[in-house]
This record gives C-alpha cells, sequence and structure tokens, in this order.
C-alpha cells in the first residue's frame, strides 16, 4: 500500500508528519513524499526541511494521496505540473486525501466540485470558491475523497482511514503505539471555542 | 528565544514535529534542528528524513532544548557526544524537555535522578533506570525539566510551555492557529484504556 504525500515550498509540517506518523504503521504500508524533483524542501519557516525522495514524474500511481496544507499552497492553485499530478493519482487512487489548506489544491484541480469538505478555519472562502461547500467538522467522508480541518486534525483523519484501511482494531493500535490520548491544557482548537481575546490576536498576526 | 531539536537516527519524527509547530509560533522564537554533523537524518522507517541545519558543537546554548524519541534513542545512552550536549544545553536552558523515549536521553544524561518523569509507556522500566519515578500523566513538570508521554504528547506539552513562555492567550491562540481541537475516532491512545485485543496486537508488533 502506497501513501503518497506531496511537498512544497512554504508547506506546513505538521499536516504531512502527523498522517505520516499513524499511516506508515499499517501493514503492508510504504511512504512516499514527492515534489517537483526530489531533494529538500523547506516549511512555511524555512526551519524545518523535509526530503523528497521522488519526483511527480517517478510516482504515476498510489494508494493513499495525502495532500498537506500550508502557506505554499495558495501559490500553487495554478501550478500545473502540482495539480494534474493529484488528478492522476486521484485517478486509481483507494483514498484521495487533504489536510488544511491541503483541501485548496484537491479543489484547485477539480475534485471538490459539488462536494462537502473542510480545511483550515481560515481558508473557507477559498475553499468555497472551487464549488466545494465548507463543513465545519473535524473529518469529511465524501466518496473515496476525505478531508481534514486545519494542520493538527490530520492525526484524526489518519486514524479513520487506518480503520477503514485495516480495520478498528490496527487503528486503535497504531492509536495506542503513538499514545494518542490527548489533553490539550486550554479547550481554544476552534474559532467556536476561542475566546474573543485569542481570536483578536490571531487576526492581528500572532508574530 | 531559540529552541533547539536535536535529531539522530531513527528518531521519531512526530516526537519533534509536534512541538516543533506550536513553538515556532511563540513570539521571538526561532528553532534550529541539531545533530552530530548538519545533514539530512533519517527516521525510524527511513521513509522520512528531516535535515538538521547545525552539528552540536555549533550550538553552545538554548532557552528550550527539546529531546524527541524514538527507537533510535535507546542505541544512544552511551552516546557521550549527545549525552555531553545535552548536559550543556540544560545548563542554561530556561525549559529542558522531552517527548516519548527522548526521556531516556535526560536520563542516560543524569538529569533525571531522583524526579518524577514520563515517557512511551512501553519504556517504563529503562526510564526508572536512570533514578526517574515514572510518572502516568501526560507531561509531568519538575522545576525546569518537562517531560511527555509517547509520540504525540509533545504536543499538549509544547502548549503548556507556551503559557509558561508566552502567557495563555498567545498559547491558547497557537492552538487556535493550529485547529487542535481533538477528535480520535477511538479512546486507544493510553494502556489504561485500549481493549485487550489492541493490547495484544501491538504486544506482538503492528507490522
Amino acid at each position: 500500500m502506497r501513501v503518497a504525500i506531496p511537498l512544497f515550498d512554504r508547506f506546513t509540517a505538521l499536516d504531512a508528519v502527523g498522517p505520516y506518523e499513524v499511516l506508515k504503521f499499517l501493514p503492508g504500508a510504504e511512504v512516499v513524499f514527492v515534489a517537483a524533483e526530489p531533494g529538500p524542501v523547506r516549511d512555511m519557516d524555512g526551519w524545518l526541511t523535509l526530503a523528497a525522495t521522488a519526483a511527480f514524474a517517478d510516482v504515476d500511481s498510489c494508494d493513499v494521496l495525502l495532500v498537506p496544507g500550508g502557506p505554499g499552497a495558495r501559490a500553487l492553485l495554478a501550478d500545473e505540473p502540482l495539480l494534474g499530478w493529484i488528478r492522476r493519482m486521484h485517478e486509481a487512487s483507494t483514498w484521495t486525501t487533504s489536510v488544511c489548506t491541503g483541501a485548496l489544491l484537491l479543489g484547485a484541480a477539480g475534485l471538490l466540485d459539488g462536494l462537502a469538505a473542510t480545511t483550515h478555519w481560515g481558508a473557507t472562502d477559498v475553499l468555497e470558491s472551487f464549488g466545494a461547500t465548507y463543513t465545519p467538522e473535524r473529518v469529511v467522508f465524501q466518496g473515496k475523497i476525505v478531508t481534514a480541518a486545519g494542520v493538527s486534525a490530520g492525526i484524526d483523519m489518519a486514524l479513520a482511514l487506518a480503520d477503514r484501511l485495516a480495520g478498528p482494531t490496527v487503528a486503535q493500535a497504531v492509536q495506542l503505539v503513538i499514545e494518542y490520548d490527548p489533553r490539550p491544557p486550554f479547550d481554544s482548537g476552534s474559532p467556536a471555542k476561542a475566546p474573543q481575546e485569542v481570536r483578536d490576536l490571531v487576526a492581528r498576526g500572532l508574530r
């Protein structure tokens, strides 16, 4: 079972690495990080560099396509090499998935027209510009297309995929191996829950 | 504020990237991935390669030391270049922290003797061999030493550190930015919660 994760300049690392750390444990899994060219790919801050080990041209099919987001995703909404590759992967995939603003890339590739989908809460307008209906849920299944909300939601999505791909016992075993028993010290992980002063700070920019 | 994250062969990527994705948002933060030599470092499966941009010799102090775990950690419990660097960082750090079996490296460096600490649930005996008392909590604070449980617990720890370093409004803002409103599809993230058949599968080995 091949899991393919495209990388691009200014991606968000946790979008990719959270689900990676789940899906890699599934029986028979192999994971490949793919980019326009093999080599180092820097994240949104430039502090973290992940290596792509294959070029888009080298990967002609996969079982699970997992598209991360990040500021760089918004710069690629007309990038035909990436979008064309996403369309080709989708043709034969078992699951075509996104995390965070990776959904915008699925949308730009034409895969979300008329579907319910989720993305980062700050990108709902762009998502809907591709014909999708934003749905404020953690993970949205529509046939074989699965979208997850912002950044950390990819872990929850990957466990749901693990259930579909390998059954509930394996999915729960992966959850135990990564000790995913979340206890955030605050309850501020969605706009509906975050206090006004927190939302104001995010609107002004954290840094 | 410098956050230093050591990498080593066969580390667990989410141990490092989860907290990275939180701490990088703090005001004034810069993050450096450090290894014996700068260059690519492969994770426990060899599918994921993160770049170290500095050598241990290049980093002589940091504000937050964050030590990830992974199978490779157990191979380094007598590795003086790494352990000596951890001790040097600890001398002037504001926070000395670990995720998962990163705690074994803090222990091997002599930092946990007589302290309460946590680690991955599968590594408690080794942790206690260094004089620590295993405490089955998600995050354990002991003075400036902070240990987190397995893999995904680093995200919770980093939010708790964000609170200490930058206050609750900033910490909650980071939680909102990474949309950390966890909804795992199962409740199997600790040995106390996982069903017997799930624990048996993990004991036999997932793959």
